[in-house]
């Protein structure tokens, strides 16, 4: 083990604790990423689902609730085109669920789903220079990568194989997201489209260490302090936990999502591509059983979410959750209603503070 | 985390390191146990391949060759019923290969594939009352299990979730073995044969520990002494290694499975049924990729054996291992060409021995 000395987490960005809270579209926005970052570890703000009207609000409200540092995290995906024929067939998949619900496949807007960063949204950033932004699905274009790291912003990304850790490394970020197969929500994957690539913490990590320089981040499964000594021992700079954090009160989990986190059934999670086009870890209901778990008639991410979304809203009227993406990783057991500052705190206590 | 105190691997068994070495049919006997076991591990024998005079062979070397605990590991499955439409389903599947390679269907046996353990291999065991019984697939017959644990012999068995932990902590096991996705070779699964129940260590070990209040090992992506630090961080009492020990002189691991392991196929490895009707990780393949990696053509374990048989012998002599399987774990960086007792050792030095 005679690795070179590498940068823990605080040295990095100067932050107390080496906990980086994941960004969650879609069940968190600024108030948690403030409680995090507040507490001493890295609060982050995902993006991808914000207006830039939307997006600079947001910023505000980091900018005003808080005076550490906080991520910025974006999608980078190169949006697909639109095909006439994938969209159909998607929504013959769907056709059965839209009867069921009386939903009028006519009346259905073709949503934008998710957005990657562009230099619009650079120009919302750029006065707020976050002291990190972080991507997922590989780095923007070159131009508006050095563009973020003129602003002197740490650039993160997640890599869930080596050869990705090793592309991102050499493309200059500061520190590599070693993305468990345990985690929740979208896998960062770019170099591959073969979900038998992505392997669990304990194997990626330490092959992620041995493999690059820059500070490695652990995400997958860390669910409480126990977790968070067993990456460090694995040679993280720190770690990253998204789970844990959904019942917190800080959190917009809808109610149930909540339930959902809370039960038994939260043991039992796949990855799945029908609610986005992309693999994606959650909780299984019933149209990750009956339509997934990874289907190939699901239209390229992020355009599968249109033909979902309103079976999504029919069904969450009626008080069900069977077509919601339900985010989750595979360990459920460290959510608890706590304030996020505490369960920062507590996550952190591992790292002897 | 108020946990109950719970015995360390060592106190439990007087060994003096926490390594058990995972007992891998087909590719390691006696040698590689007696190795193990005189290093301060674990040592393992795998019995699931052997006949009764092998077995009672393999069981007298490792007495003469130790005088320290050892392992005795047997598969509990129950035996199908072979069918004859599953069989020839089967065989429909694997006929474009039996042309390619000119296998004679007709001259093809139907081999055993992989026996449980019987009142008949207790009658071998007995005489030798090892230090340690495993079983895979959850536990034999009330009866047998009262006969082995008559014998002193400590009782452990693989869980694969929490529902097979608490189970096996209910029926007297001495110690539960978390499987983490990431393991190689066949899921210990038993209460469940639905792949997507399956977690990695991150998430299954500590979930585990908190289920039960026998010592628990941790098993799947650990391949040095990091790997250990981290799985005692997570509330093991101990570790159990297979992967790592695949290019040991003492295994008997063929030269082309050697290969891929010291490759960076071994990189990318899948869990797959069409071995031997059981999921089980192996390095991906042409019969893997092609046939699987999970086929429901494939008959019950270990029923799929027989028809793959013939097919890996012709292959193999071609030099090819298309056919073989080349089980291994998430995490093959561990694999190095070094005595087991080294290796043994490195891995113990995370327990601060």
């Amino acid at each position: 083990m005679n690795e070179p000395p590498r940068k823990s987490l605080s040295e990095l960005l100067g932050i107390e604790l080496p906990i980086v809270q994941a960004p969650m579209a879609g069940v968190q926005g600024s108030a948690l990423a403030i409680a995090v970052s507040n507490a001493g570890g890295l609060g982050s703000l995902p993006c991808a689902m914000l207006s830039m009207e939307g997006l600079r609000k947001e910023l505000e409200s980091l900018r005003s609730g808080t005076t550490r540092p906080y991520n910025v995290n974006f999608f980078c995906h190169a949006p697909p085109q639109p095909s006439e024929a994938r969209e159909a067939a998607w929504r013959r998949v769907l056709a059965p669920y839209y009867r069921e619900f009386g939903v009028d496949e006519n009346s259905i807007p073709s949503g934008p789903g998710r957005a990657p960063f562009t230099g619009e949204a650079a120009d919302v950033v750029e006065p707020f220079r976050p002291a990190v932004m972080s991507f997922h699905f590989g780095l923007p274009a070159p131009e508006l990568l050095a563009r973020v790291k003129g602003w002197g912003t740490k650039v993160f990304s997640s890599a869930t194989t080596v050869e990705e850790a090793r592309w991102l490394e050499a493309h200059g970020v500061d520190a590599v997201i070693a993305q468990g197969v345990e985690a929740g929500g979208h896998r960062g994957m770019f170099l591959t489209d073969d979900v038998a690539t992505q392997i669990g913490t304990f194997a990626l990590l330490p092959q992620v260490v041995s493999a690059v320089r820059v500070p490695v981040i652990a995400a997958g499964g860390i669910a409480d302090a126990r977790g968070v000594r067993a990456a460090l021992a694995l040679g993280a700079a720190g770690v990253q936990v998204g789970t844990a954090y959904l019942l917190c009160p800080e959190a917009t989990t809808s109610a149930m999502h909540r339930a959902a986190l809370r039960s038994d059934r939260s043991r039992v999670t796949a990855l799945t591509n029908v609610f986005t086009g992309r693999p994606s870890r959650g909780i299984v209901n019933r149209m990750v059983r009956e339509v997934g778990p990874l289907s190939t008639a699901a239209p390229e991410f992020p355009l599968a979410t249109a033909g979902v979304a309103p079976l999504r809203a029919a069904a969450e009227a009626k008080g069900s959750g069977d077509f919601s993406p339900l985010w989750s990783g595979q360990n459920a057991t460290g959510c608890r209603e706590i304030p996020a500052a505490q369960l920062t705190r507590e996550l952190g206590q591992a790292a002897g503070k």
